[in-house]
């Protein structure tokens, strides 16, 4: 990965339905804030020097977040998301 | 439950109609911010680590929360929102 | 009552017109806020532990607030509102 | 005066035009935020406590407030308006 | 001067269009802020006790202020306008 | 120069096009904010005090700001420009 | 460069779409927030001296910001934006 976030923002990658099928885990396509599922690709160095963020979050976590949070990018034909640590709703163990 | 809030998020999940007529509670369907009842299932760690929220919420607490608030998930067919603590309105004892 | 309000937030019933009367204070149905009586019936324990709020409100004041302002909901057939102690205008003594 | 303002609200009570005139100073009904005099009735706890408000405002002063500010209320036939400190513009010596 | 201004509130007196052109100062009546020339006459006591601001506005002082800035009243037929510090622009020596 | 900044203000006199076209800088008029230059001629006491902007900004310095923020006025017939340092985007050296 | 950005501003110059091509990052036109790739050619005093930011970005460094972000100047035929720290999404090593 060759895209490292400034601030406390983090990068991630969106996962394909197949995958979201097998963790059990369904984002309804009508919902108001249209949630998605991501994996974590880079942390920004403000998170892993914050004491409160850093335990909550690291690189290959899967996560939602809200489809209308960040900055779509792509590289090397995939597709990137840039978004605040804020815009991360919760992490899918 | 496999999904882990971030920040001071927690996660409820919604609870029906029948279960609000036996607490004797009941959420008029014309309010006008909407609340609903739901029961909490996981709780952020940020919340887990501030000594004024820690004690005030935990997992299995019926709450009333604004229906517009957070957003929504589903798992294995059953529906949660993602929402901060500051959007729970109270706890039904 | 088995509404515990979370952090900085009380449970008030609406006052009926005839109690207003007896009172002698009048809300006028025309004002710019619409300000209305109420009697707290909870006190989030985020107002008991702060120093500057805890003695000015507790439960049993009759108070004033701004119609606009929080959320109804229904127990045993009564209406209740919870409401940030900040949108609680003044104490009818 | 039954009404106790919470937090650094005040309660003040609008003066009729006859006094204006006594004291010279005429608010013009054209200008843009309409102001308009009244005298304090009750002052909010939390101003007593704050060294820097205290001492400019008190029970019986005249002030001049923006007509916009606060929440209108009538007890006992008289019209009263619940406002913040930071609403009262100027005292009238 | 029987107005005290609260907080770091001051009371200017607009000046004249011949005052302006003695000082040599002239304020387009096309600009996008408006700005006009004013004496003040009192200064709020925080503006007073205040490190950063008591050195820089004294009564008697010719300012620059944003003509949409304040709230306009008359005394004894003169026009006043109460505005918070942070809106008067400049001081014109 | 006889006009003085309140607050962490300065005051600028916009440069003409032929200034501009010798330092090799155009700014261009199709751009989105606007940006224009000026020369330094007065400097808010706020600023002298603030260890972090006293070094950044100094009379007779080039700079670059947007040409919406700010306040038009004239002196002897030359135009200046009362600004916030927060609108100085850049000094030109 | 003999433009030195205010606060925490810096100065990019935007990179042209070979060069993005080379380092294999593609910029969708339709992405919402339309990001851009640009390198730094000068950093603002308060970046230098902050410890979190100064070790996050550097003269030189290849970033992604958002296309709606900062100003845009010309000097000497070459475009430049200044914009906020905060408004660089990410360096792309």
């Amino acid at each position: 990965m060759s895209i490292k976030p400034l601030g406390d923002r983090v990068v991630i990658k969106k996962i394909e339905n197949e995958e979201k099928t097998k963790s059990g885990i369904v984002l309804p396509s009508t919902a108001k804030e249209q949630p998605q599922m991501a994996e974590v690709v880079a942390i920004g160095s403000e998170i892993d020097k914050d004491e409160k963020k850093k335990d909550q979050l690291k690189v290959g976590d899967k996560v939602i977040f809200s489809k209308y949070a960040g900055t779509e990018i792509k590289e090397d034909g995939k597709e990137y998301t840039i978004l605040k640590f804020s815009d991360v709703l919760a992490v899918v163990e």
